[in-house]
């Protein structure tokens, strides 16, 4: 089934320990969008400035993104600029500029409003409500991402829109300040009386866990030999997880299990090259044999 | 078969943010054998002052931990004191007083020296390296934990010393540390050149990690919804995980992976309640359970 993303599209000024490059393709949808198209069909709703080429498009070329919801407009694209500390344990924003994103208001096109599967990348918690308020059918399944600045300044936008998801795929320290509780299985049980029923902690390199209902599932993260670049790891966990989960059709135990599976894979395979890099090289097969990889690395028999 | 430890018996004064006590048994030595001894019998080699008494004496009573190997020394026992923040995240020492422990020089009792399977927890390398020395036959597996001091202060002592160990079990940083490489793979590569062929890396919440040979085995942290306090939980992780290993008497890929998952699911019983409470509690059926529950937490099906 056909997944929609809406997020950010950026130009990333990324310095790492090994390399730094002044203008490379990044943005939550963007990563979020290739990973998931490894799986599924994605309709990408984004804005792009008039910086931005036929060239840095050619990413969604050749897959199964439909960027008729990439909007263009006048201005610059969304830049940041961050460094990565010598082990990557820090990163530093050294700049933020919204650029076109700053009038971001989300439109999908027609051919976009019945998309069974529905990923809301982290932008403003009202523009991530007035996405839902235009599909004509009721999804499937809606995943949030979101982050301390929306925790902290607008709260109740926050909470309003909650109340239509399903599945809300934070990082730790998102988790805790959301519901003002440090033991994470006490905040899942929190965050379940705002509306979602499942509770996706994104842990980085320590891996993931997963909340559904009364049953807790966790996964550690795919030990690399070579991290690179950790920028959109966390885009791509959640690309390979609502990417398998659209593409299977289906939502339950299992598949939930194997969609953290799937999106850790698709986390730690970006980590291994700069920007976007590993993904354009990556094929299905690839993923299978390292979803395979992380069976044998957590698996065991009492 | 049987397996000796040889580590610290100590009292302990914890504050954590919902308790605090004064005197509470504690000791690397103490949460071991506990741990351990619900799998195999364990000889146990330490020293305590004369303020230990019959009471404190009593958590080893009435399980298979022999404690002729336990040495009493004219004197206050060890002492150590530290203080949790509110989320656990940093433990602060308040003090250390070496005491009786400054002196201690392990002596194996005649009817230890044959046991097969020996835990050196963390002490001063030379005299982990005088406990090998003691032991009449080759012994089938040889742990060892060490930490930052050591690596800092005595580091060829412990280069000498790693040369006669299988295991090694540190946390992340003293990986990190001892090899002088971030990346925890190419760490253990390293490591492996210094004598053990197996490491076990304990990662506290986050989980541990198995290199051994050329086989990597993840495992997350046990997701607990009561942290009372996190004092020795590195200790039961290696005592379980020992334990185990030496309770089966056999060491290969599959027993190594089992004795990761018992080693954190001691691990995340001591963490329930206050010092080594949670153990003088526990049953062989209730770590089957939660060995089992641990299983079900991780497992998947691709």
């Amino acid at each position: 089934m056909s997944l929609l993303v809406v997020g950010s599209v950026a130009f990333d000024a990324i310095q790492t320990p090994f390399h730094e490059a002044e203008r490379v393709l990044g943005g939550a949808a963007t990563y979020f969008a290739v990973a998931a198209s490894f799986f599924t069909p994605v309709n990408l709703v984004g804005v792009v400035g008039d910086d931005f080429t036929e060239k840095d498009a050619a990413i969604f070329r050749g897959r199964r993104i439909d960027t008729r919801g990439l909007e263009r407009a006048p201005g610059k694209t969304f830049f940041w600029a961050g460094r990565y500390s010598a082990d990557f344990v820090d990163r530093t924003t050294l700049a933020t500029e919204l650029n076109v994103f700053a009038n971001f208001n989300p439109r999908l096109p027609e051919a976009y409003r019945t998309t069974p599967y529905i990923f809301l990348a982290n932008i403003d918690p009202t523009l991530q409500r007035s996405v839902l308020q235009q599909v004509r059918r009721p999804p499937k399944l809606v995943a949030l991402d979101t982050m301390n600045y929306w925790i902290e300044r607008t709260p109740e936008e926050l909470r309003e829109t909650l109340k239509h998801v399903h599945i809300l795929m934070i990082n730790d320290s998102e988790t805790r300040q959301l519901s003002s509780e440090h033991n994470l299985l006490r905040a899942a049980a929190k965050i379940f009386q705002m509306g979602p029923r499942t509770l996706v902690i994104k842990r980085g390199e320590f891996g993931a866990l997963l909340v559904h209902e009364t049953s807790v599932f966790a996964i550690p993260g795919f030990p690399l030999e070579e991290v690179q670049d950790p920028t959109g790891a966390g885009d791509c966990f959640a690309g390979g997880f609502m990417g398998y989960l659209a593409g299977v059709g289906r939502v339950n135990q299992q598949t939930l299990r194997r969609a953290m599976v799937y999106g850790s894979v698709m986390g730690s395979f970006t980590c291994e090259r700069f920007g976007p890099d590993r993904l354009r090289a990556l094929t299905r097969r690839k993923i299978n044999a390292r979803a395979r990889n992380f069976s044998k690395l957590t698996q065991f028999k009492l």
